[in-house]
């Protein structure tokens, strides 16, 4: 016969830890807890089976099939408290607890039942025991309201305010209270009273008296909440299955608001914060759980350290400090000891810093619940680590405690604890690029570059940034924009040089002409301090200090262990030496994107490119292209020397060409002067050169294969770089890569163009280097015929960010319309463009990289998308087989955390 | 042993036309022409294999191998012609042609050598044998300069003229001749030995007087020109493996200008331009086959009928025809008896028209070549629907006889055969739309309503053209824009209404102020007349009378067998009443797209669309959308009843809102003013919608979703359409299609809203009506996901267009800048717009069919891009199992060929 019903109490329990499946994840820990000698309130766990028969086969059925086990472990609850559940003797009777607790954590989304089993009867003798009439009735009226709520189904009429609440409204009006906790004893027995009538008015039915109609009521309840709205709602957004269900929890309830010899708090094994081992927490003497959370009261800390502490922090004397706000190891010592004892347990148990609730009743410690504790980026990484060296656990397992993304934490400057504290928030934008900064205001990036020069740390801050803006952006703490989202251009800049940004912040209102911008009306002037974090979004008005991060250390320990354990190579995305030399101090093995169209801005260049574009003629181009040549192969010398030794993938230009030239009459009209033509011949190019979808339009290889010469100058410029270096004793990598392609025509003949280029210049400098010709898969058409393609790339990079876009049918820059509507209803569960859709765009890259791999053995396959540093996706990178991932200067330790857990995994 | 060499002649043959891969196309015709009796000049094919051997093993062990074979061959040839190879005796001599001759004809690719066996000795016999030394002269530098350039390999030097024609030039400037017919023996004597230095000089060796050494350098020159660089890259454009080799035809010449009783001509077995059953062709007398073509003498007919009619035609009295212009039938009648009964021959054997060659040597008829003729879409309808009734050919060889495109031929106006050939083009453009047309020029789309309104034919001419030109488009006879591809909108919706289109004409230059285009600086005003052939894309100057097509008859017969052979059903794409029943008369079974979005811009209706975008909410939009309600009703019930009886898809609102609103500052501030409110507003509001990409922004189901009262409303008055349909005893079909999913949920959530529209309005009305709810499958990630999504759709249709744009990556819009450079470059073997990617696309519907029906078995499956009208993406539909194709309603007939063939085969 299937086991329904699993008790736990008293140091034993018929469950534990590995049951998660049947008794949910809160279940499973109570029986654990029980089963390791940790004094838990003692109750019973209906399992999640119970849950689907209730689901499927209806209450009646279900409750006949499990009657006899509930009322079992109801006795076995009332023998380990030594309590009397509806208690008609003068024992202080079981009251209880009934919760919901599925496999996997649904805070808040299922209901609960307190104070069962208060009724008429049982109130007085509670009363009458604890010496504390009004705590009964407030626990009476408190379990009625609830019950009326969560099991009979009482609601707010349309347009007004919830029924109970009324009631309490008329009291304290009546009385003039302004606070809950005025009611008197008295009040307290009227509210009950007009509770029930509440009840009975609305349901048509008396609340039940009898304390077995109660708990069964209750289970009902919680089992019925698997189907709320909300419920499934939460499943759906989380991917949970329906036919899961929930466990319900029944137990019994301890109080820590029963006088001065109770007490209620919340503790953590470790100091969440730094990591450091110390046992810290709060709590409240006289007091319910919420009460600690609430901040009516100052809690107070649990060890002597800690207080002291406390005290120097908030200035408060010794004496004082002793008679107000004790620590739990001098007011109560015997606890305390048992507390500590009982944490130190937890932890060697769970090998893992603890977060716990407890309660005090009456002298009596009861944990009510322990899991593992929430940290901060620098606590998890120096807690892995220091567990490791403690022998709590291994290598394998301290590198998959420490979550990749929170690495970011440590990568960049924060703001300090204390000083936020103060800081007011001005507006809010996205967490575009992580970090904190904190500078005065510009509204230019010529301003900014002056600033700078004057010693002056500047925020600049724009309606979008344009490639234009480069410089400026690099002199800047930090970058605010009003518009653009998770990947404009500012956000996806300001992550490749690792500095903070706040994007599309819509509040923003940006005045250039008057130098200032205002949100909600107030105006913010050039020169005026702000700061941002880039981490949460947020903008603060003025200086806020910050702290830079620590790089060697415990972080150090786990970057070197992620070496010993990865599989794949975790390359950068680096278009400067300068980004190359940062990824490569993060750990970088070589750069799997370097975009050669942001070398064409710089200075001069930008001229010499719409010179080319602007010839009439293949031999007008071949002219302005020669310009370009020496800049573009002094660009691949910096990088190929930054990287020597390493596998360098360089893009061949990618953008269709009207990014080059100005859209603005005047810049146009400028343009035309500089080029020594007619203003009218530059408009008609630049109009000439508009594409209705340009993503979509006449880029990437496209522009190689209908301008050979383009291709050309950029084939030559590498090749003279890596010979160049070469006979300089470097041992230069270079991997040219054709972007765009959809079929393997486009790469074979870019190919031959490279190659016939690289054999002439090996000629001319009687030098000879290994280099590979390869391309980016990022056309669905590309991944569908990689088989085809193989045959002439010698490696392939999976460009996600056009991948997913096509794959999707999303543009990035115009899909701000519809995908945030689409998160918040759950019709995506991430943005693509930040997690891979591994349903979608996976099985192209999948399928991408097994036809490629079938056609040639050895292909090296690698991603260099913003995927390339997202630890899920790198995950599946790896389990799809790849060589390498590459991701942005600052996202290399979590792309090599993620590489090393998905190894482990 | 391997056979390598089979010879034919004298009505006995060692190949067949079976042989057609070993033996080429064109040996393996020769072989059977012998075997049915019909007269051809003896000779001997080698095969494709020795060509293949050739290439792998070389020349000497090639020519080793088949020594003695073409040995024997030669002695046979001679025999059957009665005449000696290289003949030292004074019998006329036996002179060859080589040809290459693959498996499927590369027209000019490789090379061919004639006359050989000419040397100093054979010339004098043959000049005295044939009474005609300037022929035998001729002959022999003719083959001379031949066997220079083909086999030793004499080029021009860089920038200079051919160095065989330099000696020709210098003594036609000697001599002062004009023409070469006027060089004398004695010329062509100095010819042979200027030519005989050429080669000599130019290549270092003599011209080989013996003609065995003439023939093996011949076979060599032949088989190495399989590789020469013309013939791989035509190879390559049509796909023809390396592997397949030539073969090598050497075959007696005969020669048809040996005086009075030798003749040339080019003849067909019936009416290539009609189709009718008449014996018809060409013929001059004393003449090589090149002069019929040259146009320097005057062909004459060679049947008497034919002649009677051409004179009549041409003006010459009966007189001066039978003196000058006689036919063969009377000026050879014994000749012309042979063979009129060899052509006879030749259709019943080959059972289809042919096109023949033949020569006339001093009275003796030889044919050198038969193949299938080409002809116009009404002769090969007629010839098919014949030749199955005289029991020539079954059902399933005549409808495989008719390529479906060339249907399109029968379906538009046409011009007059006659007046065409005196008109003058204009300029040309792309054949848009196919048809001709001839109207008076008007530049806009009201002028072009009023003057029709006056009776007065139009033709409008457009930059481009946008929805507000729909009903001026409507009245003209054809389109003519200067700028816009094959899928612009004026080709689209020209092809829609079957209405004859050029397109992108670039060099016509509209000037509307001027009311006027100018061409080459003419210019032609409106009021003017000018006719479009939107099958070619030329414009002409004036009126160009035109001939309406003839449905009925042959055409009707071949339509009725496709609806007897086809599995596939073919749907139509039309947006109005007026279309469905265009399309019902071609045999269109429902409607697979019906896109609702061109409602959206008549009459006051694009108003009210204004409005709903222009509101700030919900409610506001409700309240626009209420009315365009009835309007939309209204179009459904027109729709549903034309096509009534049969499912109708109709399309949920597809493109981005951007699309309705006006981008001119002017009928912004005209919106302004019509909505009341403050033209900043439209402005800015217009400005919001701006998309980088529209294309893959905020669109199709991305509306439904965001704004899901559109979709409320869409729904909504599809179902009353139906709904009241039904209370009139009609039997309404609706199925309504989501656009643009791109994941499963998007769908889900839209039918979720139609669903309940639908019930509602079953519930108001009191009737119901079966519909179905489906979706598009126009994004790859829709295909990739198919199973998930059958899940939820009862239909898929696969969008193409839009799935080959985001497969391939390309924008329509914009793909004219590099996709003409792709096609001429071979980068692509067609445009893939016009004809469906089988390898890419292809994949996606493949897998998309088949994911889906794994999800769901009967799931229904179509297609509603271009490709739905295009025969050779029909065939592919057919083989992946659709239900039904749905194209342009004047491609109906083309699909339901297509589709029937498919099946045949």
């Amino acid at each position: 016969m299937t086991k329904h019903v699993y008790t736990f109490g008293d140091g034993k329990a018929e469950g534990k830890t590995e049951m998660k499946n049947l008794l949910g994840g809160k279940g499973a820990n109570l029986a654990e807890m029980n089963l390791i000698g940790v004094p838990v309130p003692a109750g019973f766990t209906i399992t999640t089976e119970v849950c689907t028969k209730y689901n499927q086969e209806g209450e009646e059925a279900t409750f006949a099939a499990i009657k006899g086990e509930v009322e079992d472990a109801v006795r076995a609850t009332e023998k380990a408290m030594n309590a009397k559940f509806g208690s008609q003797s003068d024992e202080f009777p079981l009251l209880l607890s009934v919760r919901s607790g599925a496999r996997v954590s649904m805070p808040g989304m299922m209901d609960t039942v307190l104070n069962l089993g208060m009724n008429d009867d049982t109130v007085k003798i509670v009363a009458e025991k604890s010496g504390n009439e009004r705590f009964a009735w407030d626990s009476y009226r408190r379990f009625i309201q609830m019950y009326g709520d969560v099991v009979m189904g009482v609601e707010a009429e349309k347009g007004e305010s919830d029924p109970f609440e009324i009631e309490i409204e008329k009291i304290k009006e009546e009385k003039g209270y302004k606070l809950d906790t005025e009611f008197t004893p008295e009040d307290l027995k009227k509210l009950v009273e007009a509770f029930k009538k509440v009840i009975k008015d609305k349901t048509g039915k008396a609340f039940p008296n009898d304390p077995w109609e109660q708990l069964w009521g209750s289970v009902a309840a919680v089992f019925g909440s698997w189907n709320n709205k909300r419920a499934i709602y939460y499943r759906r957004m989380h991917q949970i299955p329906d036919e899961w269900g929930t466990a319900v929890n029944v137990q019994a309830m301890v109080y820590g608001n029963m006088g001065k010899n109770s007490a209620t708090g919340v503790a953590f094994t470790r100091d969440a914060a730094t990591g450091e081992d110390i046992f810290n927490g709060e709590y409240l003497i006289d007091a319910q759980g919420e009460d600690v959370v609430a901040g009516i009261r100052t809690p107070q800390e649990i060890t002597k350290e800690g207080s002291l502490r406390w005290a120097k922090r908030a200035g408060i004397s010794e004496e004082q400090r002793k008679a107000e706000f004790p620590s739990l190891e001098e007011a109560m010592p015997v606890v305390y000891k048992e507390l500590d004892e009982v944490q130190q347990k937890l932890e060697d148990h769970y090998k893992d810093m603890q977060d716990l609730e407890f309660t005090i009743q009456d002298g009596k410690l009861w944990m009510l619940q322990t899991r593992n504790g929430k940290r901060t980026g620098a606590a998890m990484v120096k807690m892995a680590v220091d567990m490791m060296e403690e022998g709590m656990i291994d290598e394998k397992t301290a590198m998959l405690r420490v979550e990749p993304n929170r690495l970011d934490e440590l990568l960049h400057p924060v703001f300090d604890k204390e000083a936020i504290k103060d800081a007011h928030t001005i507006a809010k934008g996205l967490p575009a690029s992580p970090g904190a900064a904190t500078g005065r205001v510009v509204f230019d990036a010529d301003e900014a570059e002056e600033w700078k020069g004057r010693g002056e740390k500047v925020v600049l801050v724009r309606t979008e940034t344009s490639p234009e803006d480069l410089s400026g952006m690099n002199v800047s703490e930090g970058i605010l924009t009003s518009r653009g989202g998770m990947t404009s251009h500012a956000a996806v800049v300001a992550r490749g040089m690792g500095k903070c940004c706040v994007s599309g912040a819509g509040d923003v209102v940006v005045n250039y002409a008057k130098k200032e911008f205002t949100v909600d009306g107030k105006a913010y002037k050039e020169g005026d301090w702000i700061s941002l974090n880039g981490s949460t979004g947020e903008i603060y008005d003025g200086k806020v200090a910050t702290i830079d991060p620590e790089l060697a250390g415990n972080f150090g320990q786990i970057m070197e262990l992620a070496e010993k354990y990865t599989r794949m190579d975790v390359r950068t995305n680096a278009d400067t030496p300068h980004d190359a030399e940062t990824a490569f101090n993060f750990g970088a093995k070589g750069i799997g994107l370097c975009r050669t169209e942001h070398m064409f801005f710089e200075g001069d260049r930008i001229k010499a490119v719409r010179e080319m574009i602007l010839a009439n003629d293949e031999s007008g181009r071949r002219k302005a292209l020669e310009k370009l040549l020496p800049w573009q192969r002094e660009d691949f010398e910096g990088i190929l020397k930054a990287m020597d030794g390493y596998g360098v993938t360089i893009r061949l230009l990618d953008p269709p060409l009207h990014e080059f030239t100005p859209n603005d009459e005047k810049s146009q009209e400028q343009m035309a002067k500089e080029l020594g033509i007619p203003a009218d011949e530059v408009k008609a190019k630049v109009e000439s050169l508009h594409e209705f979808n340009p993503m979509l339009g006449h880029r990437g290889c496209r522009l190689g294969n209908t301008y050979p010469e383009i291709t050309e100058m950029q084939a030559r410029a590498i090749i003279e770089a890596a010979c160049n270096l070469k006979s300089q004793g470097l041992n230069p990598k270079p991997e040219i890569m054709v972007p765009l392609i959809g079929t393997v025509g486009e790469l074979k003949m870019q190919e031959e163009i490279i190659r016939n280029v690289a054999a002439d210049v090996f000629k001319e400098k009687g030098v000879e280097v290994d280099y590979l010709v390869g391309t980016m898969i990022e056309i669905p058409r590309a991944a569908l015929t990689a088989d085809e393609v193989a045959e002439v790339a010698e490696f392939f990079s999976f460009g996600t960010n056009d991948l997913t876009q096509m794959t999707f049918g999303y543009s990035r820059d115009d899909a701000g319309k519809f995908l945030p509507i689409y998160l918040e209803k759950g019709l995506l569960k991430n943005d693509p463009f930040q997690v891979l859709d591994q349903t979608g765009v996976g099985q192209l890259v999948e399928m991408g990289t097994e036809k490629g791999r079938s056609a040639k053995k050895d292909l090296k396959v690698g991603i260099c998308g913003e995927h390339g540093g997202e630890p899920s996706s790198v995950e599946f990178c790896h389990r799809v087989g790849m060589n390498y991932v590459s991701c942005s200067p600052f996202r290399v330790p979590i792309a090599r955390l993620a590489a090393a857990q998905a190894n482990i995994r």
